[in-house]
């Protein structure tokens, strides 16, 4: 591509009447480049088994490819026909409820050799009908494919086979590093083996949800080898990764992992959703961006975000624009929305789209009107943006399924219900707020050394190796900051029978055998200025004692006095840096800016602070550009401070030590000379 | 009848030991006139297949003639015999959860064929042993019938042959209708028809509930059917209707249109269950009474009320009295209590009747002896009250299905659970509270000219011609007001392509196509003197843009302000209202004030207010009688504004413009000279 | 036995690596002298059909006995193995949920044959195996046996035979009792009785879930019987009791009668779990303990406590040792943690045991060192410490079952979940903090002479032989203190058709036949010194009317005031008190305090409060033993008014009249001369 995208989802079939040549008349006034089609549309396409129908894509193809919108084709099969599930009942997927029933998208097996049939077969004819046309950019496979929680016969007998195989036949080491002992849970004989849905072992129940999250990479590798037959060597092939939802865009994807999925991949894709008006924070963007971003080290597209959203998301004026330049700030080249138009009937009618179900103009498509002429007008200058950040977020997927089954507030007298993601966007926001950008790595990632830093927030069952690898980082001269509820198993969710945190602790300089929940427990020892209030322990805290390092601060505490809550520990030519317990926000960014300035990561960006965001990179031409983006319904007002440039947006030029002025919900791009 | 009932359930069945004797003799001190049998003891009088022992419905019908008191016989067909379930497991009704356990009432499957011959078979053997009794004068067909979810294979198979008549056979039509291309619902062939539980299809979902209302409609009909070869021309049929439960009577009843099943009756019945204490304000009752007297548009029988009911509703002195009173102000020509003792086993033994366990005096029962005996003096006086109301609520089940499957909060921070009886209910309630009194009208009614004013709350899925019918009457002077929500989708819930509100900005002369939740954003524009609390949107708002229409209030918000809230238009020779947004009981009076005022409809009795309730119409005798009803723990005092006349229960003179001293849950009753 | 046992459960089975030399080292250094194992393992011991391995059992045994620790063998048929539930799948328990999937231990169904053929032959096995051993002090059967909801098709069958047995095959008896007329319930054919889970009779439900309750008494029987083939004379049988859970021990037992399953054993037990750290109260170790001791009148086993138990029950320094103590104050003759190590797999790594998963000393092992120390130098004066108390309370699984079905809030406007228990530990918790001792009774017990005072709270669901009981207890002289709720129903849950509290009216010289909930309702007339807050009726009101009865509170309210709400009435030679409502614990203890001075109870132990409580009783060398307990972070002086005598922890000799200062979580026990 060498045009940032600028688009929406199209569904002709879901038209309640003509409006082909209309709507393309509303999209190229708005500056519409793109449109994905045909994921959703299994039924229309094949009415009935073998019969296919896809005059609908036909005709959308041929009328975009005259009006110069170039389309993105979705592979159409996460959501299956009616003739399918009612000739073959056992497609609808067995979860822990048991088989689900016909109706919603998404709830099928993804391991039924049925439906593998059918969906292959779909997918060549699509591709035989599709992949000659000019205007056909790419492919998506599926659609925040996922495992949807098959448990099927045929799954559980693959998991005791993956098992045997994992553990070479050994079913003695097999019991022993999964504890089958205890509750009489041992598996004597692998016929024996029973519903793994029963389980209350936290050990077998994450190793089968990893397993799980196996499904889908294969699926998706899968479905890239067949359109890979087709596809001409200028098209991509993508896929609309989703994170964990919370009626939102949250955080890391607990049913598959991104990092793994994305390498049948030729570039990565997402959707982000996320709170507006008042709540508009441009955190998801970021955070959703960095996330797929990072997945091919690479930029991505925006495959789907809102337009109008849930009717608590219709944009205040000026919002749309933000969001549209925070994706392409995070190094995303292409914003598209879900969807064009607003359903009129079925599930998602109050999820609204560019235009509402009256088709007719409003304030959301006007803005997007301005969106679609910076977009083109900009392009050269905004796509591809590369970034090369110093510091790094590692995240797992496993510590994730392994603080599911060991929550973290298990036996607390109030249950707030934060898991892993919690403590991830603790991190992450905290330095979001602070303007550190960051990259994430998967703890498979082998090469440690681009970044400066690395945070691990609750990296709780892992690997040796990893944590090695991280003890050498450190002792390499690396900067290391781990959080409470890391390194506490090892990657089969057995507790190391070593001093917590397992085998980290060399690095770090602390151990701790004991923990509990904080109530009124303060903090105390460092120096940094915030309130009584904020300066508290919070959700979790770990009983530390230094071995060699400094304690930065101690509990405030009648009787957990004696212990440390946050160390600091130099190793090799590195430094580690230990937080045993959940602390304020305001306390965070203080103990990161400490850091960052010991580390000399630390510049005049994190001397301005949210609701003013910094984002940057370089562009095609080489060329330094920097994001100003202000999240609030304030003017704002901040000192610039890199070199002279241009203000993209007014062609005015900027100099070192002037006043940026950053309207409402609004942004300045300066490119450097 | 040509006497006001007063009444309890009596179960002979339940007694721990031999009590008629002893509880007709307290009856008839307390006044009481009928009992109303047999609807729960189909197992006691068909203790086997085919063997009928009607001997204890026989001694109660002897004694009760002998005494004086009448009989209302109930057909036994809502719970069913153990050894029924046992012989055909399938009458057990099939729902969302599966096949029902045998236990509680009204969990058989009303379409099951087994069921329907034996349901037969008793009704008729009940008729003959009933029917010729002098002391019987009339029949309750079953009780509080609903379809209590029924999916079973034969419904299903019949829902599908009635979209195929609805559609005359045009599946293409059908699919297009419902938006079933989205997420692949497509249905190619009438035999992939999908189990409609697993839907996600909100028309799909509608319409089944719809199909499923049909069902109690048809069942209510055919039992009419077998009482109608049997009964005497003076013995009536009624039905117990019953409303939204919400651990009370609420609002209108999802699972049933009571307009349509109350065709097959000569006379309607319902049960209404409110607080009481502190809390008893005779909404519901006013309410419930308002709907069910709407339904044949004649008076009708109260067949359940509570007499001690739950413990929390034991009721303060004077205000059982206050209720049954406050009953015959609605139209109801008798009031009956569920029930006459308390149980002492099983499952409403803290559902309490007038007598408690012991069968002793209690203070609730030395109430109903002053009610009894104030009936009887009074009641050519207090029979058959006609109403003749210039207002009505238009109310739709199918609007009601709708609201529950496109919640109005979905996508909200914080979910109240309001739905659409909490629209209705907040209309009703401000009419209420400034004695307006209303009659209710279905949609399907097609004689809107009785009324001046008619409101229509939260009417979100409707027809086409309902719209226009609307059009017209306002066209033709009348004066409607609409709320947010209303003339969205069509009767198949597919939101109108055209402009919001659908056909109906026509005469409102304002339309909108954005929306969402108001956090912070008040109203302003228009001269309601409420305070600045009570001057909130609240819970939805549309962003209206008048056209032609005057804006009586917009929003006072940072990004809404230029978006109109509450509109008002001149329309041929009438005028509407359109209320964009949920506003407090506060505003919405003041709204209606002034509408009332300048349609003419405002009277001396808007100048008195809740606490004081008026309810009027006339008797059998021409003449105007006006209840004033205190729902107050004080003394009021109002002004007497209606023509001379004589109170009921004092028989002293009062003339216009005397001050009425109304006593704490106490009420006069003035019959016009 | 003849010491203190000071002890943990073992599970060899589960160590991570060999550790059984070192384990025995810790236990030796921490003076523990007993361990429990076995209980968990049984696929360990029989991985697979008929083929046994003890190995882990007999090492443990061999080293064990070498180190003179003790030995309790745990049957393991708590938790079956996979093998079992594959090969009978019906072994696993049929609840109202359906089949259960394998995984949990305790979801068998206890009476499927296949399960007893397979538990007698391990428990044979495992008999053979240990019985000889000289280390094997005593068998534990099974742990916390319930009937886990059983409901299988032989359940059923047996429970009709049950019925046909209770009512000698009186099938309208039946009817009549459990008032089955009621929504057509009635049974005409013992064949038609219909699946019992679905039932909505109260009745019927209560008398399944007692029935159920049966079924754990024979099944702890039948295990009891096999044992005692095997055992020596000088080997006990246990059983570990608990409590209802409330994530912490709580109150009476649902699901099993203590007194009735006691029987089989020759020593009670139970484990006791419960809040620590700023919540510490002592409550749940004095509840438990004194109802597990009035089991069999005697000292028992605690088989299971905390050690660092759930992250917020970590101790603060001085509660583990607090809490030990407290123990033996209560007559346990054992302390015995849950568990040795913490588990590093599976479901309860979070339930930390002595040791933390790195097997290192921490804080809370190394106040096991001073506690293993203290109770080997003390046993001889604190071993079977009994107790004469002049109070009782009267507990009822059926009044705990009934107030299930019927629950006292039903109805209300907030439903704040308290039930049974709630009034159970309002009553005991008030004693206790007065430091009043009591034992507890089972209804069932017909020696009530012992007694000077019985507290009956909630006495809902009883048969009349125990009400007349109660009246001839207070004729004779005894005082009876009777809560609402008590007597309301007859053991059917067939609620009195006579005047309410039924029979107990005689004694009471007080009637009630309506009650409410209280909203904002005082109590006046008393001359407690309890403030405004503390003077409100609670949760339940019931309107008195005295008959006799001296009226010592009565309801303060607009409406209700003419009730009383506590009477005292003199019977025969003795008193009785009646609370018709829950009050403030305030109240309550002023009551208690009245109560207690005027029939003589009260001594100078009861001027100290809580947080110090002082527990007594007689030791083997017939002296009087006192233990004042500090439940604070505070230091605690309190006067000392008993006899002369030797604080056993110092030697240190105490004067009546002393003042004594208790350190911050800490005790002195004195030991009268």
């Amino acid at each position: 591509m060498n045009k940032l995208l600028y688009g929406a989802a199209y569904y002709d079939e879901y038209m309640p009447y003509e409006r082909l040549e209309e709507d393309i008349k509303m999209m190229k006034t708005a500056g519409i480049n793109v449109v994905r089609i045909a994921e959703s549309t299994w039924s229309t396409h094949e009415p009935q088994d073998g019969i296919f129908d896809f005059s609908s894509v036909k005709r959308v193809l041929d009328a975009m490819e005259e009006a110069g919108i170039d389309v993105i084709i979705g592979t159409p099969t996460y959501a299956i026909p009616t003739w399918l599930a009612k000739a073959y009942p056992d497609i609808m997927v067995t979860d822990r409820t048991g088989r689900r029933l016909y109706g919603a998208r998404q709830i099928m097996d993804i391991t039924n050799s049925a439906y593998r049939y059918y969906a292959e077969r779909i997918i060549r004819k699509l591709m035989e009908e599709t992949s000659h046309k000019k205007c056909v950019i790419g492919y998506q496979l599926d659609n925040e494919t996922k495992h949807y929680g098959t448990s099927s016969e045929n799954v559980q007998q693959a998991f005791v086979k993956y098992i045997r195989t994992k553990f070479e036949d050994d079913i003695n080491a097999f019991n022993h590093e999964f504890g089958l002992d205890y509750w009489s849970n041992r598996i004597n004989a692998w016929e024996d083996f029973p519903d793994v849905r029963g389980t209350i072992n936290g050990s077998l129940g994450c190793e089968f949800e990893k397993f799980q999250r196996g499904l889908v990479e294969e699926f998706i590798t899968w479905q890239a080898g067949i359109v890979n037959e087709y596809k001409r060597e200028d098209q991509f092939i993508t896929h609309n990764f989703d994170y964990e939802w919370r009626n939102q865009s949250f955080g890391v994807q607990p049913n598959l992992d991104h990092f793994k999925a994305a390498k049948a991949l030729t570039i990565s894709g997402c959707d982000i959703y996320h709170p507006t008006q008042d709540f508009l924070t441009g955190k998801e963007i970021a955070f959703g961006g960095d996330l797929i971003r990072s997945t091919k080290k690479n930029n991505y597209f925006i495959l789907e975000t809102q337009a109008q959203g849930f009717p608590g998301w219709v944009p205040y004026e000026g919002q749309l624009r933000l969001q549209a330049f925070s994706h392409l700030a995070s190094g995303a080249d292409s914003v598209m929305y879900w969807h064009w138009h607003s359903i009129h009937n079925s599930f998602e009618t109050y999820w609204k789209g560019l235009l509402s179900h009256d088709f007719k103009e409003n304030d959301t498509y006007l803005e997007a009107v301005t969106i679609g002429r910076e977009f083109a007008a900009l392009s050269d200058h905004l796509i591809h943006l590369k970034k090369s950040n110093a510091v790094a977020i590692m995240v797992s997927n496993e510590a994730l399924s392994a603080l599911n089954w060991f929550k973290i507030e298990a036996g607390a007298r109030e249950i707030t219900g934060r898991n892993y993601n919690d403590i991830v966007r603790w991190i992450y926001d905290a330095l979001y707020e602070m303007n550190v950008e960051c990259d994430f790595i998967s703890a498979d990632d082998k090469n440690l050394s681009p970044y400066q830093m690395i945070v691990i927030p609750a990296l709780y069952a892992i690997d040796r190796g990893v944590l090695e690898r991280l003890n050498q980082y450190v002792e390499n001269g690396g900067c290391l900051v781990a959080t409470f509820k890391t390194a506490f198993a090892n990657e089969n969710v057995k507790v190391w029978s070593e001093e917590q945190p397992g085998i980290l602790n060399q690095c770090m300089g602390v151990t701790y055998n004991q923990f509990t929940f904080p109530i009124d427990v303060g903090l105390k020892g460092d120096a940094f200025p915030v309130s009584e209030e904020e300066r508290k322990a919070e959700l979790f805290m770990e009983l530390l004692k230094p071995q060699g390092a400094e304690v930065i601060s101690s509990y405030d505490h009648y009787n957990w006095g004696k212990y440390a809550a946050v160390t600091s520990n130099f190793y090799g030519k590195g430094w580690a840096v230990y937080i045993g317990c959940k602390t304020s926000t305001a306390y965070l960014k203080e103990l990161f800016a400490k850091v960052l300035k010991e580390t000399g990561i630390w510049s005049p960006d994190q001397e301005i602070n949210f609701p003013v965001i910094i984002r940057k990179g370089t562009n095609t031409k080489r060329k330094k550009v920097i994001y100003y983006l202000n999240y609030s319904r304030e003017d704002q007002k901040v000192c610039y401070f890199h070199k002279n440039g241009q203000e993209l947006f007014t062609n005015i030029e900027v100099k070192e030590g002037d006043v940026l002025t950053i309207k409402p919900w609004n942004l300045c791009i300066i490119e450097e000379n």
